[in-house]
Parts: C-alpha cells; sequence; structure tokens
C-alpha cells in the first residue's frame, strides 16, 4: 500500500455541488447541504461537502462557463474563492465543515489561469512568471479560465506546490481536478494529463495534508490504470453521468473493464449519483431516472465499490430518495465488500457477485433490456453449500435457492441477494 | 472457478513449432523435440507439443503461406494433416505423445476453409453447406485458407461443433486459435472475435475432452479482459514476438497493463520464447537477443506468469539456452508466483515483486535503457522486516539490504532478488 | 486530346439495367428497352443499352448477390453470360442491338473469377494460371465474384488483355468497370484502383476497337482528376444515386467539386437517372421524387454535363419521365454545352450559368431548402446587355430582366432561364 | 469575372520578408528590399513589397512567437506595427514604397487579439467588446496572439470590417491572412476557415479599397476551390515551402490536382520562392536547392503561373538568384500563359506544356529521379506542325524535332522548350 492510499481506504462518500448548482454553488448552498448531511446522512459514512467547479468567478450563475470572466485571483496567480459567493472564505468554509465532523473538497482545473498570464503574475517561491510556464496549446478546450503548464519546467511544478500549500492552509480534505483523466481528450495537442497527475501528486506530498486525490472528467484508459493507482485515489471511468438510462446502462461495460482495479486507496469512480432534486439553476429538477433505474444504478454502484457523491440537493430529498441513502447493508457493501466480479453480461442483462467481510455473499441480477425480463445465475458456490438467501431491496426470503438464483425483473431493474449459510 | 480453468491451472508449458518450423513443420519435428522434452524438460514442468500453422497444407516449406494452396480436407470441410508431412496422423502422433507423458496441441484458423466453400462441403450433422455457412467478408486478411462464419447461424456452430469432435477424437489438449484475439484487426469489416471465441468454447465444452484455449494473435484489448478470462484459457497481448530487443522491452508496457489479469485458468500470454535455434526453414538461426536481454525476457515472463512456449528447436539448445529453461527457481515463478506486480516503470526502466508459495519475496530490477544504469526498489515490506537477499541468476547473497534493493545493471540487463526473513 | 477522349466526344446517353433489374437483367429486358429506345430515343440522341452487374450468374433474381455463385465461365477463367439468361449470348445481342442503330454496354467487376482460382484456369496466352496471378487480399468487399489481379505481374496485365479481346470480339462499345474508383474504398488494404484503371485502358487500347470506359462506383478523388481524364471517359463522382432528395441535393456539392473538369472524352459523373418505373425485381416501383425534384436533377445534370443512363424501365414510362427524356433544349445543353460553371452555392440555394454553342447563356435557378424561396442570380454579363429570357420547363417569357434573374421557387424546385440577346 | 479578380489579374509577383526575416522584420528591411525591387526588379514585372507576421510584436527577433507577448494596439483591439521596429509606422512606409511604383502588403491572423479580450476592448462601432465576439476554442493553434472570431455575430464581421477600414487608410495592396487556408488544421475543434474567408472578402470590399487576398497556410483543399476563386485571390497549395527538394518534387502532386483550377484573379500559390540568401536571423543563410532544382522550381511555378514571391533577402541576391527573378521568358510565361497542363507525371518524371498569348508553345520536361534520365513528352501538335525548338534555360536550338521532344536530365534538372512554327 502506498502513502496516498490512506487518505482513501473506503471508496470516498460525499456530496458534490455540480449537479444541482453548476458553475454557480455558493457558500449558503454549500453549508446547508453541509448541515443536512451532519444531521441526516453522516451516521450511514456521508463526509465529504464538495465544491465544484467555478468557485473563483463571480457572475457564475448556471452550468454554463462565462468566457474571459475575471476570476478572484492571488498576486501569485492562485485563484480565490469569489467574495460575493463565499464571503467567509474557503478557510473559515473548512473550519464549519470540519466542526460537524465532515471534511471539506475543492474542484481545480489543471494548469494556470490565462488571466496569471495576461496579469504575468509571479510563481511563489520563483523567478518565473506565470508567461514562463504556461503552456497555450495544452489549454483546457471547453472551459477558458486555463492555460496548461510546461511540465518540463521545475517553476510548473512550483506553481502547483503554491496552489496546494494555499489548500493545505485552507483545510481541504479533498481536491477534484478537471480536465486531466481522459488522456485523449484532444488528439490534435496530443495532450496527455500523467505527467500533470504526477506533479499534483508531488505538490499534495509536499503540502503535508492528507488530501484525497480525484481526477475528472473521465472515461481513464484501462491501460493506464497502473499508474492512476499509483498516483490517485479515485478516477473517473466515464464521461459526466446524468440521470438517464442509456448513462446508467453504459456503465456495466465500464465496471467490467475496471473491476480488478478496485482495491484500497484507488477507486475508478463511476461518478456522482444524480438522484432526488437536481439542476437548482434551472428552479430544481427531479430526477428522470425510474425508481427501478435508480435501484439498479445503486446496487452497481455499490457492488462495483465506487465513490459515492451525492449530485441531488440533500435538503429537497424525498423519502425514497433518502431511503436510497440511508440503505446500510448496500452502503457496507460499498464500503466494505470484497471480491466484487461480474457474472455476466450481455446487452439485454448482466450479473454480479460479491462478498462482505462477515462472510456473507451477495448476487445482484440486472435487467438491462427494455421489457421484463428472468435474469438468472449460478455461481458454482451456491450449489456446493446451504445458504439462505434474501432479497435486499424487498426483503423477500428465499429458502433453499439449489443451484441458481433468479429473477422476474422488469425493465431496467434489479434484484440483489444476500446469501448466508445455514447454520451460521 | 469456471470449469474451464481447470485445463490450465498454471501457466501452460511447452514447446510450440513456429519460431523454427514457421509453416513447414512435419511429424518428424514434432517427435524429436517431444522425446527432448520428455528426456530433458518434462521434470522441470514442460509438457506441451504444439504444432503451429498449416498443417493441412502439403507443400509447406517456410514461414510463408502459398496462396490458394489446395488443403487436406475430409468431406465435412474439415482440415486434416497434409499426409506427406504427418504420416502417422494426429491421432497416433498425440498417442505417442501421450505415451511420453506429454501433451499435444495444434493450431487451427478461425472460420471455414475457403476450399470447403468452392467444394460446396456439407457441415456435418446439418442440412446445411459450407456455402451457407461461410462469411466472405469477415475473412482473415493474411492467409488464404478461411473465411470467416456467419455468427448467427446454428449451422456454423455445428461446423466448430464437428472440428473440435474430431480433435476429441485425435486426443488434442491444447488449441491455439489464430486471427481471432485482436477485436480491431480489420477495421474496414468490423469483424469482433468475441462471438467466435465464444462459440468455440462452447464447441470444446461439447467435445467431451479438456482443452487448453490460446488465442492468437494479439494484442487482445485490456478492455475485454473478463471477456477472455470468461472462455479462454490464454490470449496474446502481443503481435508477434521476435528476437529483438525492442519487442522486449514493448513488453513491460503490456504486462503493466495486464498485471491484474492474471490467475488460474486464466493467462495473459506473451508470446513464444524465441531462444536458441530458431528459423530452421533458414537453415537454423541463433537467437539475436543478448544474454542480458534473454535474462530479462525470462524473469519479466516468469515474474508476470505468461504462459511459456519454447520457440527453438529444442535438440540445438545450447548449453545456456538449455540452464534458461532448466533454471528451476525461475519456473517455480511462473507456475506457482502469487501476487506479482509491477512496483515501478519509466523508459528507463521498471522494477516488479512477486511471492511464491513458500513465503519467499522476490523483486526484479530491469535496466531497459541502453546504458549501464543503476536501479533500485524500495517496496513498504521491505523496511519492516529483516531479509536475507540472494539474486538468483547470479547466485550473489546480498545481507540485510535495509530499505531499498538496488543493482547496477548492463543495459537490458536484470537483477532478480530473492529474499527470506531472517530467522525462518 | 487523347485517343481515348473519342470514343465520349459527348456525354454517353442511355440506358443501363441496374435501377429496374437489380443483378437479375436478361436478354429479354435488354432488347425491349433496346427496342423502345431505337423507336422513341434515338432522335434525342440516346444510344447505349448497357448491361449491368451479374451478367455471368445463372441464378440471379434481385439486386442481391448470392454469395459463391457458380457463374458462367471458359477455360480461361473469363466470365460468360449466363446461357439461361442470354440465350442468344452477348456477340448476338450486340448484333441486333447495332442493327437497330444503337451500342451495346456491359459491366464488369475489376480482377479476376474466384471460381477461376479454385479451378486454377490458365490465363490465355501465359503460362501462368488464376492463381499466380490473383491478389487474394485486394478481393471486392461487398461481393464475392473476384479476387484483385497482382498489378506488378504481366501475367495480370494479360488476363486483362484476354478478356477485352473477347468484349471486341462481342462488339463491345462501352465498358462500365466496377470495384474501381473509390480508391479509400478499403482503407484496410490500402487498394488503390489507380493501376486497375491503367491496366484496363492499355487493355482497351490493345483490343483494337473503340470502347467507353467507364469507372464505378464513386465518390472518386477531385484530387484525381488528372488521372482519371487520361485514362478513363467517365467515372462516378458519387456513390450510388437513387431516388431520393437527398442525394440529389447532395449532387450539388459534387458539381460545385468537378466542375472544371468536365470535357470532351472526360465526364464525371451522376450516375444514373432514378427516373419511371423503377426496381422491376420488386414488381416495378413507381419513381419516389417528386416532379419539381425531377426537373431539378434533370436541370442539373444538363448543366453540369453529366452523362445521362435512364435507370428505369422504357416500356413504363409515362409521359412526364418520357417528356424529360424527350427535352431537346436540356439535351442539347448537355451535349454541346459550353462553359457550365456554379455562380453560387448555399445549404438552401443554388445558381449555375452554361452556354451553348449558337450563343445562347442560360442560368439555372435551384431551391434546395424544403420551404418556397425566392432564388436570384446576377451574373455580370446580364447588365451588360439587352436580353430576352424564356424560362424553359414552364415557356414563360421574361422581357428585359435587368440586371438579375429571380424565381420564387417551390421547395427542391428550379428554373431554367435560357437568354438570347435582343435584336439576334 | 468577379470584382475581386481585378486586383490580380495576373499572378502577382514581390517580395515576401517571411524566408528572410521570420518574425522580426523591420522597416529598415523592407525599406532596402523595396528600394533593390525599384531599381533591379520593377522592370521584370515586381511589385509587391510584403511585410510577414508578427510586426505587432515589439520583441520579435526570429523565426520564433514569443508566447502572449505583448503588442502593439489600438484601443479597439486593432494591431498596430510595434514603433520600435517600424517607426514611420505603415502608412508612411506604404507612401514611400508607392512613391517607388511599387505596393504594399501586410499580413494578418485571422481571429482577434488575445490581449483585446483580456483588455476588452471595443469593437469600433458597435456596442460590443472583444469579449463579447472572441471565439475561444477556434484560436490559431500554433501562435498565441489571436482568438478566432464567432462568425454568427454581425459584431464579429464588425471587427475585420475596422481592421480593413485602418488597412486601406494604410494604403495596404494585398493581406496575406494566415490560419485560414486549411480548413482541416485542427480536427479537434471543427474550425472551417470558410466563414472567415467571406467576412474577410466582404470587409475588403466594403473598405473601398483594392486589395489582393492572399490566403496561408496550406494545403487548401481542392474540393474548395469554386469556394477559394470566389473569394481569394491566391491561396496556398501547400504547407510552408522551403529550400528542400522533397517539398519542390511534392509541388508537381500539388499543380497536377490544382491545374485547372488557375485562372485571371484567381491563382493556387505554391509558396514563397525560397531563393538566394534565406534565414537572415540566422547570419544568412544560402538556399540549399541545387542549381538544377532551383531551374525545375522556376520552371514549374511559372509554368503553372504560381504567384511568385521572392523569400532571399534582396540586397544580397548573388548573380545566379538574379538570372533567375530575371529571365523574361519565363516570368511571361507566368504573367501571360495560357492552357499550361501536366502532360504526364510519375514518381519519376513529368511533363508538362503551355502556351503564351503570342503562339508559342512550351514544354517542361523534368527528372525527378535521384540519377540521370532521359524524360520525353509526345504532345500530339508537334507531329502536325513543322516547329522550331529552343530550350530556354540553355539556349540550345533543336530543329525539326518530330513527333516528340526528349532531354537526358540531370537528377532533379528539367529542360524547358520553346517551340514556334516554322515560317512565322
Amino acid at each position: 500500500m502506498l502513502q496516498k492510499d490512506r487518505a482513501a481506504l473506503c471508496p470516498p462518500m460525499g456530496w458534490n455541488s455540480w449537479d444541482c448548482y453548476g458553475a454557480s454553488v455558493t457558500e449558503e448552498a454549500l453549508m446547508q447541504n453541509a448541515r443536512f448531511m451532519a444531521e441526516h446522512l453522516k451516521p450511514y459514512g456521508w463526509e465529504y461537502v464538495v465544491c465544484d467547479i467555478q468557485w473563483a468567478e463571480p457572475t457564475a450563475d448556471s452550468c454554463e462557463y462565462h468566457p474571459f470572466a475575471a476570476l478572484a485571483m492571488d498576486a501569485y496567480g492562485r485563484l480565490l474563492p469569489a467574495p460575493n459567493r463565499f464571503p467567509s472564505g474557503f478557510r473559515a468554509i473548512a473550519d464549519s465543515i470540519h466542526a460537524m465532523g465532515l471534511k471539506f473538497g475543492i474542484h481545480i482545473m489543471r494548469g494556470i489561469p490565462r488571466q496569471a498570464v495576461y496579469l504575468d503574475a509571479k510563481v511563489l517561491g520563483t523567478d518565473a512568471t506565470a508567461r514562463d510556464v504556461a503552456a497555450p496549446y495544452h489549454e483546457c478546450h471547453w472551459n477558458t479560465d486555463m492555460y496548461g503548464l510546461r511540465r518540463e519546467l521545475p517553476e510548473a511544478q512550483a506553481y502547483y506546490d503554491s496552489i496546494f500549500a494555499l489548500y493545505a492552509e485552507w483545510g481541504v480534505d479533498l481536491v477534484k481536478v478537471d480536465d486531466v483523466a481522459r488522456t485523449d481528450y484532444n488528439p490534435a495537442d496530443s495532450y496527455d494529463g500523467a505527467t500533470d497527475v504526477e506533479m499534483i501528486r508531488r505538490a499534495i506530498d509536499r503540502s503535508g495534508r492528507q488530501m484525497v486525490l480525484s481526477l475528472s472528467p473521465g472515461p481513464a484508459k484501462v491501460e493506464r490504470a497502473w499508474h492512476l493507482c499509483q498516483h490517485a485515489n479515485m478516477w473517473r471511468i466515464t464521461d459526466d453521468m446524468w440521470d438517464r438510462w442509456p448513462q446508467v446502462k453504459a456503465m456495466f461495460e465500464r465496471c467490467d473493464a475496471w473491476q480488478t482495479h478496485v482495491r484500497p486507496g484507488c477507486w475508478p469512480d463511476c461518478d456522482m449519483l444524480p438522484l432526488g432534486t437536481l439542476r437548482m439553476f434551472n428552479g430544481g429538477e427531479p430526477c428522470l431516472l425510474t425508481r427501478d433505474e435508480q435501484r439498479t444504478l445503486m446496487t452497481l454502484w455499490c457492488m462495483f465499490r465506487s465513490p459515492l457523491m451525492m449530485g441531488g440537493e440533500l435538503t429537497r430529498c424525498d423519502a425514497f430518495t433518502l431511503s436510497l441513502l440511508q440503505n446500510e447493508e448496500l452502503l457496507y457493501l460499498d464500503q466494505h465488500g470484497v471480491g466484487a466480479r461480474q457474472l455476466s453480461r450481455s446487452g439485454e442483462e448482466a450479473a454480479w457477485e460479491a462478498q462482505d467481510e462477515r462472510g456473507a455473499r451477495y448476487v445482484g441480477l440486472f435487467n438491462l433490456s427494455d421489457t421484463d425480463r428472468k435474469v438468472q445465475a449460478a455461481p458454482s458456490w451456491l450449489a456446493q453449500g446451504a445458504w439462505r438467501a434474501r432479497e435486499v431491496w424487498s426483503g423477500a426470503l428465499l429458502e433453499r435457492p439449489g443451484a441458481s438464483l433468479s429473477a422476474q425483473l422488469p425493465a431496467h431493474g434489479c434484484a440483489l441477494y444476500k446469501l448466508e449459510e445455514e447454520g451460521e
């Protein structure tokens, strides 16, 4: 186990502002979610409150970015939370969140602000300026805030060191680095995120503070699994995930590809949970997934052991959504599952198995098709013992299942069986 | 563990005719290698004698294929060993090899012979003919023997069933299926090998005989690892491997990508060992790798637990080559290693660690650069115990290595340390 | 002017069997269309009767190909018309067509029959056989009849020479060579049609008979214009064209790209006219283009000077269709136009101008949008003279148009103005 | 003929600063070349003095660009010549050049300065600012000066209008627009130069001053020929051309593709003449092409009728270089040739023919191979008349050439025959 693994021995669980606030999250929004989490979700393991993109931009008001917007920034080209949106500043916010027994995370883009380049800001602790270290043709291709960094220069490392030193001062516990995990993002400029990841790893280590390193967006390449495991704690294995069934379904293929790369400190990330009330900047829209689809999503994420970052506004959670976030059995599987693996997969169905540390075995059956369907799995251990089965979502008991488990499932629905040996 | 895994609980070890005989292998060549293996290598675990490509072609005489050559074939479009090259037939050859305590393998191409299509041969046990089941635009793109099969037809499965029934009769223990593992081989025809692999798996299972299923050529895609593990026993993770250093070096990247997919019954395959005397059709050419490069190759293959298929003509083995094939410690690691993983890798060097079932730990250091270089590794367990180290290739002892292991290595060279806890 | 240009000093006009008979054309169909042409269309310049694909295949019965079907062939691997479909043979059919004052064309695929390869037929006038000259990996990717030819071998040229000698004996006047004009047809095998085109040019020249060389399918590459002009008489500038508006509309882009490459002996080809009664193998389906779309098609084809090959069954022509084929003014523009060029083009509209040899000027206005639209053009010569204008399709007169021509056009409709200077 | 064609009825001839001064050209360099041109080259038709890239950048000193350099700019985001490099300003420079009877050209990049965006400069004559009209993801990918423009906005057109109004005030006669002719420059951002070209055309027309519009860099796509002819006067058909033989040789393929698109007002551009003394920023390097290669270059450029922009420092011209620039016969062919076309081309040789307006015919023979070679051409008119031939470069006379012209040519060499009918 590497030192950096200790920052995330279990898949991180928390809330992230993107799905409900886009670029426009405020201190108020952060704090009301933190308070809700402390009160209702902390006992279930939820702990991170993550402020997503554009916190330095005073005029952000939706999920759109404002090209060339002026950003809050210090004299060393380090972005600061926009005072009109985060009047207390991130240090005080982190303190408040810590005081609730929770943790604080922030989002950053790789690189250095274009604004720092135009102001030719000094890089802290060096003789170089932003113009010296910026890489103009490795810029982000969907947001105008940043240029890339000239990775061959020690002063570029110094810039990263300077921002993580600041984050350590603030008391940040998790950093989600954006525009870095998908190495073929822009084939025209041959940008490869690997070097940025290494530099950021080094900057965190030098900061003296333990922080979870989360990489975005995906899909990360599975050939790069070793490198990712070596440097990061979680990395997106897909592009942005929203409340649409085809995206949930597509995740089964991604989890298939990544299943052997899940281990303490190293968490392939299925992205936020787009559940409950989303898109507050549009007035608050309810999740468009059916309840069956939401159960399927939760079951896959938890068996696979993805990080769990709730995307919906917590204070608007209805009872069903809350029941998903407070399902102790499922969350236990996510946090403490062992040996999860896919049993079968086709375009129409899938099955997974996992164990927990207490000896129970789990089998998940998934109907990926658009009509009712009987789905079946026959892991070899099933016939070799005498099992007692209970379906987790319904509580239904199934005595002596025999050599196979099967369920008649609605379209996009699932069953999750927990099996315990009789006589235990 | 799947039923098919039992055919290869350890990485298969044997000899394959391609590197020395190309398309022109004969019964005589097979038998002389079998006899040598029985006498000199069997005690070390070597057991498969594999007859590679073009055994049905009477005029094959080198590593080149003869376009449109007439093939030996039965009335059901099933290829037979060319009588002039294999006068005893494969059943008798298999019997002889089995009598030596060894196992017999053959190579096939996916699909159905073009010759069967032109003769419109009947598919055994069906009313269909070869013309009905052949898929003309999914043919092989580097050999004219075969068309693809129309995978949607049960009669296509019947054809595969019919050939594997024959192989079971012959007593075949391993089948290397060619033109099937690299799913993007021919982007123009959208051929995907996955369905052929499933059909062949089914045909083997129906044959009633346990056979190792080996897929070629690579590179297989790591995203497909689960599917490959589910159906095959070994699959090539590279294109053809020859006695050239850049190919050995490139394997470090492939092993990095595949390291978490190695387990009993499922063996990512680094391809044949191009050692000793190769290319007998050119008169017999000595391996062009230096001794350092050969040791590096053997160390990586064995730590990674690749199948080991000797490519050189066994009866021409010199003492050095034989010492590689009889290195018990190394072969034990290949056959019974545990937890092998890459510790580090750059363009210039790499390090791996592994354990064996008896508690010993191994660290391999590799100099991938073209000049002398000091290579170092510091796995965390090293500092936590009191170890006794021995370099496997040289036998040199290293008392109390401390927190790291290092070695001054020649270009392309390696060191393999075996570490045992003191006092044990 | 090159010698080969004399075979097609004007754009060839005729009838082709593909659009109505697919692969299943017969002697009877050829002859009934020839008789109709001789009687009703010959005075308007129509002269070629072209037998399209699969005439050697006895069982062809639709527009589908039968994989691996047995073909009529002579001892030298040269395909012959299937006797059941063409009982008189092509020599007698050509004689009959010639006796009507018309010309006879046939379709061929590039390459050599796979069947000749399996029978190992001799190549006429050489010691080589089909197996020697066939190129297995340059085969056609949508029809199983042929392999490619190994273009580096003189015996491959001899094969082409042998088939064109036969066509000269038959009295063939036009050969449409298929699978040859689109050089990037199959990126996986790096096939380039240029060498086949050169070989076929040579074979025609050696045959001693003048034949129009027509290349198919497109799109040919405009970078290759010089090479095509040097060797062929017409070549497809699009993929197959059918009776669908998007394909008509797309032709405006193609004509834009090719407009400077139109000259006697060299005719970029917009493909057959899918007019009247099509798809006789489905019982005869009426053209799905509206009358406006058909007029637009005819106006573009004729201004651009495309070859005109009627695709519909002639004996089933209704009065409207016949009026298109007998429009003398339009056909004169096609056969004798001068200086055609695009005046303007956007996604919604286009305008072209042309002249005829007698001093008249033409302006075509085209509404490419899906709603009514006023389309306008103002060629500079218009304001510089005193013109008398007549709209060709409606006959409407327009005195003194001034500096621009405009028309309110229905969706997909056109206007074609013929302008003559007053006082002439 | 379009109005814009009148700006360039013959291929523009002049001098461009790039090949000798890169980004670092100064007023002094411009003026010394202008004076040399006026004295030595103007009688031969040379007239444009073109100031290439980076004239707004005070610190430019080589062919490299300085990322993020501060630029001279007015309050409306319009770049100005850097006062330290062009103390008199462009209006005075243009006046001086005009006074010599010459013309003045400048280079610009498409788009709007990034610096204008950061300063949020107003767009002249509108309420918009640079931030409103800039398109951040359509920026140039090899120079940091500019962003793209949001082409859907009238204010973006207004920006172009504002800069061309300034150029008209200055008295600019030619504008070379960069980063615009190669439409697939950056596949990742789907940038298409066509709209910029249309906007710039409109801005020139609105400026009230006739200016040659030259587009760079290539290769432009030949499918776009019509659009280019409609809007520009010259456009690069290759990437940057330097003094290397492979680039000269490659131009034969480009001229083949573009030969039918050459006409008054529309000149496919083979790029600057890298002759004489180049790269003054490296101290002045002599052209690396052999004399044979230089003659081949000049012969092809002039037969094809490319614009001729001398790249070497004029005041450093040696006698041989000067003889190329003063070859009246060759320049006459470039300026007044008719009907130039390729006769033949292979990897080893090429032949072209052309005529002049006075009845003479020309045949160029080119040896593209690396060894001596006899090259031959037999245009059909040759055998049909009685001709008198003279080789232009050597002056050698050839009486009665017969049906073909041939020459033994050194590697990369050429012969250019001028043929006149006897008795004329």
